[in-house]
């Protein structure tokens, strides 16, 4: 017996996405089955909806706003000068959690383990340069370059400071240490040598 | 900055999926919006198109027929007086991919750790036995209890051998032993027992 054309096609569709195998999408779809025509157009215009969505011309967040700005890059209240370069959207939502921060970002998009970036990434860190020669007077306050601290992150975070160079009165990375709630006896050694380093 | 309004509600409604918790559900979203309008289209149809499903009156699996019987119950090739019993459609897939099970099913649905059988599993049980009265004239060839041979599986298919009890000729479970591919040596207790008394 052949698999009802509808499920195989959602499970081609949906075993595409990061982290869903075809088994964990043939789960869902029954699931989705089972939940009845109602949460099933709920699903759909959820998606459908992302058609609205738009990317900054100047961090590459998403917004759905007029004038090609993100929600923070249009934020007059917001310091310009000071840019974190973050890999991920996620990356940025976590910062923005913190409520501690007050500039702006620049996103990269999904670093590779290759040492090399990306033509895109580059087209990206060529338009923050631009922003930073055109409307800072070319140099930014400080750029922090919030990418993960770990043996790719460090690789890639190196040649994003390279490109950087001479474009910001300080670049910083985030600080290293041990996370709050976390327990000495079980930071690696990498991460107490940067704890005792950094001690305050 | 509040996360857009389209990523919030993709989020709500697909961390509900069983699997996908919202970091999960929020990094999903990312890649959709990234993927474009054209993907993002493709997605929503295939989860809009699971409207023209229907669920078998007879076995409980889906299907897209006219007459209320899935391919299978409606296939006069297979043997509609063996019956394999199973809990989920999914475990349905993997009996029909081995080609070698001619009989009909009946799918009870997720079954509780409960010791229980919920009442719509009591109903489909009793759809069960009306049918093995009506088609068959009060006895099944044979019915075999397809779940999963785990504690609590086993503690189900009891109970659905004492509701089925008088309705087959022979009442069977799935053989129990060493996997095709499996080693003796990693073989838990419990398997290599089943392997010995049920050796060929």
């Amino acid at each position: 017996m052949r698999t009802p054309e509808a499920i195989r096609k959602f499970v081609r569709v949906f075993s595409e996405l990061p982290g869903i195998g075809p088994r964990q999408a043939t789960r869902l779809a029954f699931h989705v089955i089972h939940k009845g025509s109602g949460n099933q157009m709920e699903m759909a215009k959820a998606i459908a909806d992302f058609k609205n969505i738009k990317i900054c011309k100047r961090c590459f967040y998403i917004h759905e706003n007029q004038n090609g700005l993100c929600d923070i890059c249009a934020d007059m209240k917001r310091n310009q000068k000071v840019i974190a370069v973050v890999e991920k959207e996620t990356d940025l939502m976590s910062l923005e959690n913190t409520a501690k921060f007050n500039g702006r970002y620049l996103i990269l998009g999904d670093l590779r383990r290759t040492g090399i970036l990306e033509a895109d990434q580059n087209l990206r860190l060529k338009n923050l340069k631009n922003f930073i020669k055109e409307e800072l007077g070319g140099k930014a306050e400080e750029i922090i370059i919030a990418i993960n601290p770990n043996t790719y992150g460090d690789l890639n975070a190196a040649l994003v400071a390279k490109e950087l160079e001479g474009f910001a009165l300080k670049l910083t990375r985030l600080g290293r240490g041990i996370p709050t709630g976390g327990e000495i006896e079980f930071a690696d050694e990498d991460t107490l040598i940067s704890a005792l380093e950094r001690r305050v």
